[in-house]
């Protein structure tokens, strides 16, 4: 029979997704699950639930370093339990099928070159916007295989320690992370904000949505934070713009929907830095697949090693 | 007959370069002349002195930003004379072969990579240090056809501003223009050093040799200056291994002669900041072609385009 779907899950987030996708990114059956302790028996529980004969094969993408070639996850500071679990054969054995990992980002900029934003583009950045900063490169109409950790790209040189062992790395500056942690930090130390009021005077109930919306309701504070954490993020869009002169670059995760403040001012501020001939070549432009990139491209890990000649 | 030859050409530097190149990378014959004002006429002249029969087509190396469908150069900021010039009709009218552009340091990469210090690499990146800092790309084998203007990633977000309109670039720190010009301004501000024997007291007449040279000398402004140049260098090396996860990094251009302190220093900042599991897989190494790597690559981009599919 002829194997027109494969399996796409996606291990980035705190959800664990999986799905059956076709070779044009349509999402045939989906499933999630909290991303729990037991993350292998997790993904062989979901696999079953979606799996049907023609599948032919399943991809992976994963929040971390990747090492391609055996197929393992070298880092993963979000999800340190599977670090060093080696999925390709676990799967491989239990269901007989060829498996595909990629870095999480990574794969969700193939999903948008199969079905989102980047179709029909053969060179983009996606930047994932979320409580981390991640990146996935397409180049030549391929995912590049680099590990792409433009989060951990220092723009500051004398800036602060970030868990990764850099210093002034861009997450510390344009995360949602970076954002809340910033916002907390100035709400301690007494700045009047309506953000008091939504959160009942506990600060660590706060979220990034609220802070856009604080800053939509005319809240200075959030504002002021949200333009910063911008500027930083406009700082890293015009590096890349510089490095790898894309035709795209496009924007995913949480953060995205903070757009008319956030993004504006990185996209102001990149036009400032940014090689004047690149930039006006770039499209700086939101995801169309969103939190279905992750899933859709790596899928399509699959239906791409079936275009690939064996050996490269 | 068998065009089993080259005409490699490099405009990166003071002097123009051309070479025929055989196709392991030989060098075969060599001129040069000082960049004039009427490159296009000098360029034809050059081509001229070591054509023969055996040629199958030429390649440049050009500082700045190539639009390498049109074969243009975009930006030059060091040779605005040669901006749209129309390089590749006037010499494939004029000599009936092929021509080819490339950015210079992407060149150089491929000249290492043909039959330098990337010889049996995949996978690098090489930074060109001089008065610039330059950036050249491989990827999978083959010149990744990106910018690569790694000195203008800003490592800085509150730095000076540069030339290219960006702020806090990695060459306002790192370059031997950034060295001199820290150099003078410490030495007019006072400083003791042993450099102001050096020069008679004319530091304008100072070169980046000669610090290094006080620097081995004991001169501790030097070394300091070396010292935090290189510290910059690391910086700059780690944001690239951290996105392109490179199986090595090549270092070239004349600041390599200061390898001893201001290279050692940027490994070792490097070996702070980058992902460990990167940072252990990238051997950090000096170009072995130096000088030669940029003409050794342009002819190259001539061969490679005979093993490139059509269109690709």
């Amino acid at each position: 029979m002829d194997k027109r779907h494969a399996i796409g899950i996606d291990l980035g987030g705190t959800n664990l997704r999986c799905a059956v996708i076709s070779r044009d990114g349509e999402i045939i059956r989906k499933v999630s699950e909290p991303t729990s302790d037991s993350i292998e028996a997790e993904i062989f529980r979901l696999i079953d639930r979606v799996l049907a004969d023609d599948v032919a094969g399943v991809g992976l993408g994963v929040a971390g370093l990747i090492d391609r070639r055996q197929g393992r996850v070298l880092v993963s500071p979000n999800l340190p339990g599977i670090e060093h679990i080696d999925f390709v054969s676990g799967i491989r054995q239990r269901f007989n099928l060829p498996v595909f990992v990629e870095n999480d980002a990574n794969a969700a900029a193939l999903g948008e070159l199969i079905s989102g934003a980047g179709k029909g583009l053969s060179n983009f950045v996606l930047f994932t916007l979320g409580t981390g900063i991640g990146g996935g490169i397409i180049c030549n109409g391929d995912i590049l295989g680099v590990s792409a950790e433009i989060g951990h790209m220092s723009i500051d040189a004398e800036g602060e320690k970030c868990p990764c062992g850099n210093y002034g790395c861009l997450e510390s500056y344009a995360s949602a992370r970076a954002i809340l942690s910033k916002t907390i930090y100035l709400l301690e130390g007494g700045r009047e904000s309506i953000l008091e009021r939504y959160c009942q005077g506990n600060f660590y109930k706060l979220t990034a949505e609220d802070i856009f919306r604080a800053a939509l309701d005319g809240d200075m504070l959030s504002r002021e934070i949200l333009k910063t954490a911008g500027r930083y993020l406009g700082i890293g869009i015009a590096n890349m713009i510089n490095i790898m002169s894309p035709e795209a670059v496009i924007l995913t995760g949480g953060l995205t929907g903070a757009w008319d403040i956030y993004v504006t001012e990185a996209i102001r501020e990149a036009s400032k830095r940014a090689f004047k001939d690149l930039f006006d070549r770039t499209s700086i432009i939101p995801s169309t697949l969103m939190g279905d990139a992750g899933i859709i491209g790596s899928a399509g890990l699959v239906f791409r090693s079936q275009e690939t000649p064996a050996g490269t």
